[in-house]
């Protein structure tokens, strides 16, 4: 039996104080569903009475039949000078009907005397009358937010553990140490956790700390390590300023490294999706190397070290990836070797193993991304490079130009302004030329050779492009900036890149999204090849 | 007296081993300069051998006239069953001729069975032979990374303090403790640390972490407070899979809350210019809340933190923003908005004190930032808002049309392919047609601009365009995505930039060239007058 650590997310309040966040009530009652799904065993819904949108939700939430997790409400203990029965914002926690209520007080002498503006005694009477209050009147648990207690315990320790006594005697269940600042040292938060353990022993405590010294996950770990049996943090680490703990990283550690229990057995194969459904909803993208759940957590470039983890995966990998539901990738750049080639393409192209062609082509790759390429996320120019070295490039159309006519441009007419492009292809020995207008000179190209190819590859109507991007690359020599241009496509269920290069980024954009159409065009000829062969 | 620990900085080689990291010689070289002014102790510019980009980098920064930082060229051991003397890559580090020497070898017996295939004392006479070898024939500092130093002493601590007396014994004057997997716990580095230190009195330790366990920072703390006196890392912690430690969270924790000297006195307030020089390098936009360095590191949304803030900032912030060269971001909310705008613009502008102008500003920027656009750094974009606001703006020129013509494109003839663009202004009710070629079509229509405008405006001789850069805006809605283009010019000593959105990236780009020449013709008319009125 693995001891259990009590998980607290706080990713629907204390998340939405990050910079740039911001989410619907249906968004918020989403992702409470699926930290239920995840086994959290506290959400904290919001502050009832700081915004509508809270209050709605702990209405809502009602109706959310959560298996596993126990909605919390987050308020402030009452304003000096109130009695807690008269008090707003108690009255609406009262009123939001959670199943547990967390508040907060002041902690730091100086958050006393500066911000509250009030004595250090009234602070610990509204400390212990708050709680006291809320327990009689809900008779339901209560959990008491220590507010910057590392930084109080700093100033004047005995003060800091006057106020957590007036939450245990008002009766709180737990005592949440916050490092709200989130600038406390590992070894300074140890030993105040060991004192206050010593002072009160039998305490329950938890962790809520902030990511501002790059050390919220050691923190947190560092607070279990010394008896703490509950930790706070957000989904994606989000949240004020540098953001809460990300709890992405704390539960694979407590859980794979440290042997601790935070999620129902099995469960922990789930955290990839969550985090990247989270940061979905938020319309965010995560950090590529975002520990244990980033796209590139698990990423191999260096051609040392494919090889050695296609022999013994642990040689470059701290845990498995699948036990966390991420998965391994191996990417080809300037710096791969043979041994990414053929992990990436035995399958593919069976051919490379025996051949030598396979240093042509990391050579062909070298020289293209000193020139600008990066064939990382461009697996369909990639192909062609492959397919080229291997005879397997069967050149199905030829394009002899593109033109692109833009009308008069008068300023200020931003949306509307179509492009025309003409694009003349050489298939089967006949010249088509067609055009088309778009939205922007690559809309108009790819519409334009669309409409060129199709009577011949219909398949072409299954081609649609996803994304776009631009880089401006940057050169020692004294000409005019090349641009890298990024087209994903998606085809008949599969996603791909694409790269072009140029000093023009129309030109660049051209060039990727040809590779797009031949990279679709001869998957679709293999494709159908297979077939008649299987038949035959 | 501080104590001094040694920064070894790896972005140009560990770093670009990260998912999407690809620099051009340019970028490197540039970057090694931001790393010297820094005062970096060591640069470890890349693998040579490993592809043409590193040797170049080598020979071009002999020139590049450092005054702090050492260069240092990485390689690994030499390989089984070749000397030293002929083995290919310690060949190429000698003719490197880098000021050091920096390799690395095995000491996880996994390791030196499952990737090297070679017997525990073979490795160990490589080891040892490598470096004696590097030693002997350079007279140059040799440093020994110990690849995989915690999981091999984890299995067997025996071996692996071998394989360091092997480089200890073959004149290693630094010995580098690597976490290449990234996932030791601090606890179990810190007693790793405290046994070689035990066995190998007085030896010179460097740390090496990566941050697969989200630790990184920590456990690099954790290794000096063990008393290891070098630390490797990156800046903002790019890297493979989840990147090496970040230095721009270590520095300032060593130097503001440990006490230890890192960099010389003065410059760790030139660290988030740094870190955001480097993010442009690799075109990524980093997490807006990374710690110390980030946009959102200081920046604070909730109402009760915003206000307490204005009267004590370190009730929310840990340390002085300005420290390290970032700031106090109050986020906009209506009335923080309104004394933020009022603070920023109240030289240049004293007439927005009185006016009801900058609650219509701040709406301004909210919408157009709504729909795409940015203008946390373009001052020149934002100057025209207010100006517009304030019936400052003076419409100089009107742009009437803009046309691009590009020529026939045959594929493969990228290099050449010069655009020709036309532009009619309107200046003093007079039409002026001109037209030019360029590299690409905003290189063009800069050109048909400039000419149109310098009979009028001689002064745009001076305006120069300094950056450019594309960025596609994601939405939700499911219309054409747009692009942001920023744009930066330098003129009479100043570097601004200015900011357009379309779903053209050729239009957004106009628009913003169209606003810079406004931007510098306003100064300048501005700054003429103020010549005119002391001179009356």
């Amino acid at each position: 039996m693995r001891k259990k650590i009590e998980i607290y997310d706080t990713t629907l309040r204390d998340g939405t104080q990050g910079e740039g966040v911001n989410m619907s009530l249906a968004d918020k009652l989403d992702i409470a569903q699926a930290l239920d799904a995840m086994g959290i065993d506290f959400i904290e819904g919001g502050w009832p009475g700081s915004n509508p949108k809270d209050i709605e939700f702990f209405e809502r939430s009602k109706d959310l039949d959560l298996k596993t997790s126990k909605i919390t409400a987050f308020g402030s203990t009452h304003r000096a000078g109130v009695k807690p029965e008269d008090d707003f914002f108690l009255t609406k926690l009262i009123e939001a009907n959670a199943d547990i209520i967390t508040i907060f007080g002041k902690t730091w002498d100086l958050h006393v005397e500066q911000a509250l503006r009030i004595s250090p005694d009234t602070n610990l009477d509204m400390i212990h009358g708050s709680v006291a209050h809320l327990l009689k009147t809900t008779g339901k648990p209560v959990f008491y937010d220590a507010e910057h207690f590392f930084d109080g315990f700093k100033s004047d320790p005995g003060y800091a553990l006057a106020t957590i006594l007036a939450a245990v005697d008002g009766g709180a269940s737990r005592v949440i140490l916050c490092d709200t600042n989130g600038g406390v040292m590992p070894h300074e938060l140890a030993h105040a956790i060991r004192e206050v353990r010593k002072e009160i022993p039998g305490l329950k405590l938890g962790i809520h700390v902030h990511n501002d010294g790059g050390v919220g996950v050691a923190n947190t770990l560092r607070a279990i390590e010394e008896g703490v049996i509950q930790v706070h943090g957000t989904i994606n680490g989000i949240g004020e300023r540098c953001g809460n703990v990300d709890l992405t990283s704390v539960l694979p550690n407590l859980e794979l490294k440290m042997g601790y229990q935070c999620v129902p057995e099995g469960n922990l194969k789930e955290l990839t999706k969550l985090s990247r459904r989270v940061w979905e909803y938020l319309g965010m993208t995560g950090p590529l190397g975002q520990p244990f759940v980033g796209p590139a957590a698990f990423a191999h470039k260096g051609g040392i070290h494919v090889s050695a983890v296609q022999r013994n995966p642990s040689t470059y990998e701290h845990i498995e990836p699948e036990l966390v539901g991420n998965s391994r990738k191996i990417l080809i750049s300037e710096l791969a070797g043979g041994s990414n080639l053929r992990a990436k393409l035995s399958n593919r192209y069976p051919e490379l193993e025996e051949s030598s062609a396979a240093k042509n082509i990391l050579e062909e790759i070298q020289d293209r991304e000193h020139a600008g390429y990066s064939f990382e996320n461009a697996d369909g120019s990639f192909d062609l490079v492959v397919r080229r070295h291997i005879g397997k490039f069967n050149k199905l159309f030829e394009t002899l130009y593109y033109r692109i006519y833009s009308p008069s441009n008068e300023e200020h007419s931003d949306t509307d302004g179509l492009i025309e492009a003409s694009v003349k292809v050489l298939v089967d020995g006949v010249e088509i030329l067609h055009a088309a207008e778009g939205h922007g000179p690559v809309d108009a190209l790819n519409k334009a050779l669309r409409k060129a190819l199709i009577a011949s590859f219909p398949v072409v109507n299954e081609l649609h492009l996803t994304d776009y991007g631009v880089k401006v690359i940057n050169s020692t020599e004294e000409t005019a900036a090349k641009v890298r241009v990024y087209i994903e496509h998606s085809f008949q269920g599969e996603i791909f890149g694409t790269v072009g290069v140029n000093v023009d980024v129309i030109k660049a954009s051209w060039n990727a999204l040809v590779e797009a159409y031949h990279y679709a065009l001869l998957q679709d000829q293999d494709f159908k090849a297979d077939l008649t062969e299987a038949g035959s």
